[in-house]
């Protein structure tokens, strides 16, 4: 077992602390509090999901971030870490199940992350927060019509196998990272891996009854909360400052640095969806928004670290357009994605996995090369190309295998009419809503949300 | 007065630093953190607490949040800290009112906490969050029918004396402590404490009406919420992460793995409480994850740096069973709990302050004995079962004496017409949701909830 | 540009730090996680906006908070943190536009914030932080009926030149500053400086329809959601932890005793704004206490770092029973101020400046003189008065001709249907609250709230 430091319950009476000691310490407390942050993000995502659901859905939407958040937890520990980290092939981690390590073998046990002094217990927290980020972007195509029994399923699949993998081959010593494949902080583990999953459960799983009218035309099925949408979208801002800065595992002055690049990406792509609302649609849609934040902060977690100031502007304005050009494509095409996840989970991070081919500075490409402005040549871009299809490709297939197995067998979809009366119901046995939802209840044909189309018009159970 | 570092206002230009001024500065930073992450768990406890109201209460529910965070903050600088951690006898500090310590004699006066090196302002602040949090479990049981006064009083009673007086038994040089009781951050001290509080208020006031029927059967009355609900739960799990780690005090690696034990048992309460509800009742209630979540949290508070990983899953695992099981007795004895307190801060504290007998382990033993399970002996658990007695009896008994003071003199409870109205209207003059309670009101009897009978009937006042 | 440190991409292996490497890394990581919390201080600001809005209009407020908070991001960093820290005149910084800084003259550009030695970005991030907080105060008094262009474009000119030349006055080497006004962490440069603009604004757009009868007695408008607001004040109560204590930019123990300073103004300010409410009125207003520790915290703001902690109780109580006055006062005399802005932001920024010139202790008048409590005289009460006026009446005067021109330009307000139909479907094309509003919406006169004239009987658009 890890935890070997003695610690004294009642008295910490320290001797002077060497140097050392203290650079463990700077650097232990800035990845725990970093870790913080981003397990923080499933508050964001939460608030995200819910405001972007229907009434009739929101305590089946919490339930699964909390049970999601679990199972991460337990898997992570058990396989998922050892899969990502753990010596091993250019596949996967074949060492250090249930974090078994001794100090003496630790940084060879789990050699992919060896560079960073912190205990194996911090590695591992922060590592985890990623995953469960990861897994929460899954369910943003597949709210609202999922039974409850796939967010468990899948979870321990995807938690502890698919994303470990992917983590491997970029970050874990496999082959990708061979390559000199750049992703700083995981627009492409993370964020790609997660929309990958999330467009397999969406296709496999078809959109929402109502979605589109029997000419196939979408139908805007607006969130009902946008106040906590919001909310959710400060949330996972703010934690994307444990998120990405956070990914030096060491307190060193640069995290400044790479908050700075943050931010001002966060801002371009906040600008950027707006514009485009505007252009599209004359007026500023507040969702959009928020989504056009979330994409350019995807973006530039591949190059946070690479890039100058100006680019990640650049690159979070981008973002932020792309994301608003899927949003409306998917639609478009019949793939029903209510949190819009795909547009910016899947396009912002492919977006920023190349961006840094093209924007990384001279100066700050340690291991790669300076981006193509900068004279790098293509190389470095090409490698970015390989490690999104190939990283993007593994999850999709992958995860498309794991919901067609689960559709064959225990069925990924709610009933009709569980769908019509909303899962809090039928999954959770009342509603997330109590005391308003029954209120709004005959006239809005009984499920907290406009009509759409006769078929709804099912009357939801009384909850006692 | 504590201030007595110069504070040069613009600018701040240091000599180097030494080794020492290094040791202090990122103890300081940590400590404080983690304060800041303790207060922030008030946010949580607000959510939660209106998320399991009616929605005809949850202004009350804030607003009681502000005034006894408030009194907390005042009560325990004038005097609680004092009694708590300053020099005194076995049972109750009698030094440092108003924090009066100066740098020389701070060690002597608060000899409690003379084992950490931060600042007094920063034990206090730590300390202070504590005692918040413990004063917020008092009142989930007694929600939605408890006069504004009495929140008032109570919380001046309780943060000023009874927590504090417990806090020394354990924590500040009490006999609790020389017995060696372990309690790592507070199973005991911060929940029990609230929780055995939070029974003699609820056995004094009696359940809610419309909570029994006339065979005394007791009814559902769901929280109005869950997303809310979740959404404090998130908060507190984040802000377990200052909590337990942040009761070293010290910037020590130790932080990391207090953190790994504290999260993955959360996540085990999660699964525990999942598996109880589906076995229960077939389906998986959201409160209940919620809750399960909390009792492991509250568990591993006391053992927290004292066992090994796979122990920390075993205690957040069964406390969530316990919770769950709590919650169903409870209940159905008459006893009349909103929010679990009772289920998830006062059994989980027991377990988790016995939990330590079984599980802790030789290597981290430093004071107490290891575990039963590791062949320690029972001296420990004979110990710690003590220590669950004394202070959980101590405040029961206490609270128990202030409760039936405070019904003999201004009375506990609002008037059976203001319960059904709500508290908002009577004790705060608006709704806590205007607008969309005045829109449900004559469809749902007047309070925005079910019918509970037809004494709920009572229309809402205008309330302009 | 700055990003100037190599920042290794796979491998951080360091060699053993120095003393001086790790004071960076302490600093760096202090100053980040406050520029960090009082970047979540947006969400404080998004929830209390929202909670005290009618639900027709909660989609407009947090889409301003995100354009808001993204264009203060990218304003501040192209022109206004030159203008505020740059060298240059007493008037006003001239140096240092986009960050332009090398290693070797940063501290010749950016001068005002040479005496710590955090990097430029995190000087950067922390200092955004603060404008987007003044930014965000400006927009309390002018909700529900703001068109939202003059969100954008009063943004651009508050954040990228009158908030940093007020700064430039006070904190970057202006006229302020030389004459040795003391204002710690901005209840002037922040809090006065957004409540002057807000003055401003609600000057020139006139009250809410509804707010005043025929004959000019004003109506309560009451919030629509409590729980949100008060989520937002202890959202903001934590940021502020990062608000205070962060001001000093270096990671001393100091910033544990400014934390003590501003929790215990907090307390009082709560205290001192709920006994106004049960004096004045029986009974005990949730957003009162709210607004009462907004009150107190921005109070605290300009002395955390000089008073004494009994004194910080002071001026927080007072802090409170001020604000509860203004807010009288302000809605008597016609001037509708929805959030409270003028009173607790104005008025408590005023108290707070104006306070540390009565009670800043010898011990801590580092700059600056003692207060006149101790017998410091008038002289530094008399820069203090100086300063507010200045400053104060430099953001009124500007900000009214600002939106003075906006007004006969493009116009400030919506039409009266749109704000009678909320501004969420006029300006976003969707409700905030899709889904619940419509239930509730031929009851509630369309516009989920109380009736307020027969003006109001508009009927909503179908919002498909």
């Amino acid at each position: 077992m890890v935890m070997v430091l003695a610690l004294p319950a009642v008295a910490f009476a320290q001797d002077e602390p060497t140097i050392a000691d203290l650079s463990l310490a700077v650097d232990t407390v800035w990845v725990l509090i970093a870790a913080v942050l981003v397990i923080f993000m499933q508050a964001g995502f939460a608030m995200l999901e819910v405001g972007f659901s229907r009434m009739k859905n929101v305590g089946s939407v919490v339930a699964k971030i909390l049970v999601n958040l679990a199972i991460a937890a337990l898997l992570f520990w058990a396989v998922g870490f050892a899969f990502a980290f753990g010596d091993g092939n250019a596949l996967i981690g074949t060492q250090g199940f249930f974090l078994n390590a001794t100090p003496d073998n630790v940084n060879d046990v789990f050699a992919g992350l060896a560079w960073t002094q912190v205990p194996l217990s911090a590695k591992y927290l922060f590592q985890v927060a990623f995953c469960g980020v990861s897994l929460a972007i899954v369910w943003g195509t597949m709210l609202e019509r999922t039974k409850f029994a796939v967010y468990v399923i899948f979870a321990v699949v995807f938690a502890g196998l698919i994303y470990p993998m992917v983590g491997h081959w970029i970050w874990g010593g496999g082959w990708l990272g061979s390559l000199e494949m750049q992703d700083f902080a995981g627009s492409t583990v993370v964020h790609l891996s997660g929309a990958m999953a999330a467009l397999a459960g969406t296709l496999i799983l078809g959109p929402r009854i109502g979605k589109y009218d029997d000419e196939g035309n979408p139908q805007t099925i607006p969130g009902h909360n946008m106040p906590l949408a919001v909310l959710g979208v400060l949330i996972l801002w703010v934690g994307w400052f444990g998120f990405n800065p956070g990914s030096t595992m060491a307190a060193i002055p640069d995290i400044a640095d790479i908050a700075l690049t943050t931010n001002l990406a966060a801002a371009a792509g906040v600008i950027g969806a707006m514009v485009m609302s505007y252009v599209r649609r004359g007026n500023v849609d507040v969702g959009m928004g928020g989504n056009g934040a979330i994409a350019a902060l995807v973006a530039i977690t591949a190059g946070c670290a690479f890039v100058a100031p100006w680019a990640s502007i650049v690159i979070g304005f981008i973002a932020g357009i792309i994301m608003y050009a899927t949003l409306e494509f998917v639609d478009k095409i019949g793939v029903d994605d209510p949190l819009g996840a795909i547009a910016a989970h899947g396009m912002g991070g492919i977006w920023g996995t190349l961006s840094l081919g093209l924007f990384t500075t001279p100066d700050l490409a340690v291991i790669g090369q300076p981006g193509l402005l900068y004279g790098g040549g293509f190389t470095q871009l090409g490698v970015q190309i390989v490690g999104v299809i190939a990283a993007g490709g593994f999850v999709f297939i992958t995860s498309l295998a794991v919901f067609a197995i689960l559709k064959a067998t225990i069925g990924l979809r709610v009933k009709p009419e569980q769908e019509l009366n909303g899962l809090d119901i039928s999954e959770h046995g009342v509603y997330g809503y109590a005391g308003q939802i029954i209120a709004t209840d005959d006239r809005q044909n009984g499920n907290g949300q406009y009509a759409a189309g006769p078929q709804e018009k099912v009357r939801a159970e009384d909850v006692s």
